[in-house]
């Protein structure tokens, strides 16, 4: 089945030849309609704006603009595959935007590696746009263009791959606790992976008030002080994380948690592994497409519940729960960032639309195909930007 | 009529906001159809490109997609309003792609005056595209910007401003004097204004085998070493043109000229200069929206032929004629550049559009709604390209 996936894909791929179609709202059918759209009658809306930059989001498509964008350095599980072979993805997500939240998007591959170019070069470009969403861009670099290019533009900075994945991942964290009666203060967590992904998950579980995590990698446990070599994000977390500074590899540290979440590599989680965690554990295997251990191994094992990043089993943590919702959100009330409170109030937004009577072992999260996902996360964020000040409108 | 146009192309913008609208060419309605456009099928497209870059031609809208991009330096005839107040030409370019070639683009204005950085940035973003419109840049940095952008990329760079005018005007002028009984080498021409447009087509005509054209400017006719401050576009041209060095202001060179061109001011051709010229002359008065000066009063002392840029008079230089079928025929052969052969061919196609019997002072240029005219310039185009040695199919 995944063979015929990935053929069936490129053959679509060959035979649309780009897929993405930019279109006149507007039919151009005289020469009346020529003047309204183009010159000379398009003057007036410049003029608008030249008073008035303001005027830019009443009178383009910035209000509802977002630009896809990547260096291509860490595209999917492919790894640094550089810009040009980073398109389908970049296009892809722009089909997303637009299939799930009506946003009108623009892929765009940088060619560059060096952080200071890319921050000037999306800087440089940004006036037009209403929302920058990054994409598949290797850590550590990620957390420094991010925060450099939020702290220089005036709309949301958003990378998709660190905080999509945590928000969505949250709000099925919190019904997995709801469905096996913990608290989010009370659980014992243990996070594989310290990437880009999971080390935004750890900050944003932390932020949302999970108090005992534990960072995994493949050098084991994060700790403060060791192991070596860490980034200035994984020292960082390091301080935070390991309340009870546990030494050892994921089977050591796992022993006991409530909790497993992982964005590593396939297979990382063994049956023996969920047997030594608490009971009625909590799995979240989230390696794509392979992930951290099967569904039915997982069960085998003991555990309550488990979620993964795939479609063909229950409880897909699918990004398209997050960022559509979260850019209509801040593209609604013309956001100036996407902050903490924002990201909070899309999790809930998600987390709630599951009821107390449908919650089960098989649904702790809405399909990313459930048409009440976008606007109730929309309205979230909404909310939320407007109580924070982020919001212009 | 004019205010009209002006406010119902305002109240247009303000209803639609934004005049593009991007969508996935493939419905998206199952999970199926997700996988396929996006994680996990779409690996197969980049793993395709990640090992032969040719791919990104053919698996994504490379083939197909233009970026549109300005600085804002000399936006329509409201000169340096800023690259924000930019985007509605932008986004207008951006339709008339579509609606008249069937290409997508991206507008993109970059946030920027300096020469350098302009190059870098879009150097840095056009991996993915298949060609790069400038637009409304100031001269002289637009010929810097374009040159240096031609060298850089393998995709073509075209400065519409410049050498799409100048293809139309050619196509224009080559039936005027067919109209009136005259030779490309044997007319004497004055071209008023010496910017980015008059510049390019002083060089365009002369490549096409106009041999005796004099430059006009506010400071009177370019002459070698006359007048002085000239910038190094015009430096050149002055060495070229003006071949009896003749001195003074418009109304003193365009005495007994064949033929008059203005890409320049309102009003600055007078009945009188067009009673001074050669009888039976061309008067093309390009200034927008005002022309240098309007047709009855052209005809009115003399002009056996009148063409201006405005859609309600005849013979309309609009240059809808030329970009899209030039950037047609160029995506069409997958073009490195578009070159002086490239452009001739277009202007020819356009110019044999219209047929000896239908050759009138009315009808020297098709109407921008033509439908043949995407076809036929597309065509020789593609053909000239492959001719050079410019197309890579």
């Amino acid at each position: 089945m995944k063979e015929d996936i990935f053929s069936k894909s490129l053959d679509m791929h060959r035979k649309l030849r780009g897929k993405l179609d930019i279109r006149c709202r507007k039919d151009i059918e005289n020469v009346r309609d020529l003047a309204l759209v183009y010159t000379p009658g398009v003057a007036e809306p410049c003029r608008a704006i030249a008073r008035d930059e303001n005027e830019l989001w009443n009178v383009t498509i910035k209000n509802n603009l977002v630009a896809v964008v990547t260096d291509g350095t860490a595209v999917l599980g492919l790894g640094d595959i550089g810009p040009a072979a980073s398109m389908p993805v970049m296009e892809g997500k722009s089909c997303l935007f637009k299939r799930f939240a009506g946003i009108d998007s623009i892929p765009l591959a940088i060619s560059t590696k060096d952080v200071n170019e890319f921050v000037n070069v999306v800087s440089k470009i940004a006036v037009s746009f209403g929302g920058i969403n990054l994409e598949d861009i290797s850590a550590p670099r990620c957390f420094e263009i991010e925060s450099r290019l939020q702290q220089e533009l005036d709309i949301p900075v958003f990378h998709d791959d660190q905080h999509g994945t945590a928000v969505i991942a949250l709000a099925a964290y919190k019904n997995a606790l709801r469905l096996t009666g913990r608290s989010l203060a009370g659980s014992r967590l243990v996070i594989n992976g310290a990437g880009a992904a999971g080390s935004s998950i750890a900050r944003y579980f932390l932020a949302a008030g999970v108090e005992d995590i534990i960072m995994c990698d493949v050098n084991g446990a994060l700790c403060e002080g060791y192991p070596q070599g860490l980034n200035p994000a994984q020292v960082e977390l390091s301080k935070v994380t390991n309340p009870e500074k546990k030494r050892g590899g994921l089977a050591d540290v796992i022993k006991g948690a409530d909790a497993f979440l992982g964005v590593s590599r396939p297979g990382l989680l063994t049956g023996d592994m969920v047997r030594s965690m608490a009971k009625e554990p909590v799995v979240f295997a989230m390696a794509n497409p392979t992930p951290e251990i099967f569904p039915d191994e997982a069960f085998a094992a003991g555990a309550a519940v488990v979620a993964t990043g795939r479609s063909d089993f229950p409880n897909q943590v699918n990004n398209c729960l997050g960022f559509p919702g979260i850019f209509r959100g801040a593209l609604d009330v013309r956001a100036r960032r996407i902050n903490e409170e924002m990201k909070l109030a899309a999790s809930e937004a998600l987390a709630s639309l599951v009821t107390d009577a449908e919650l089960s072992k098989d649904y702790i999260i809405p399909s990313a195909l459930d048409e009440r996902v976008v606007p109730a996360v929309a309205r979230a964020v909404a909310e939320a930007a407007r109580r924070t000040g982020a919001a212009r409108l």
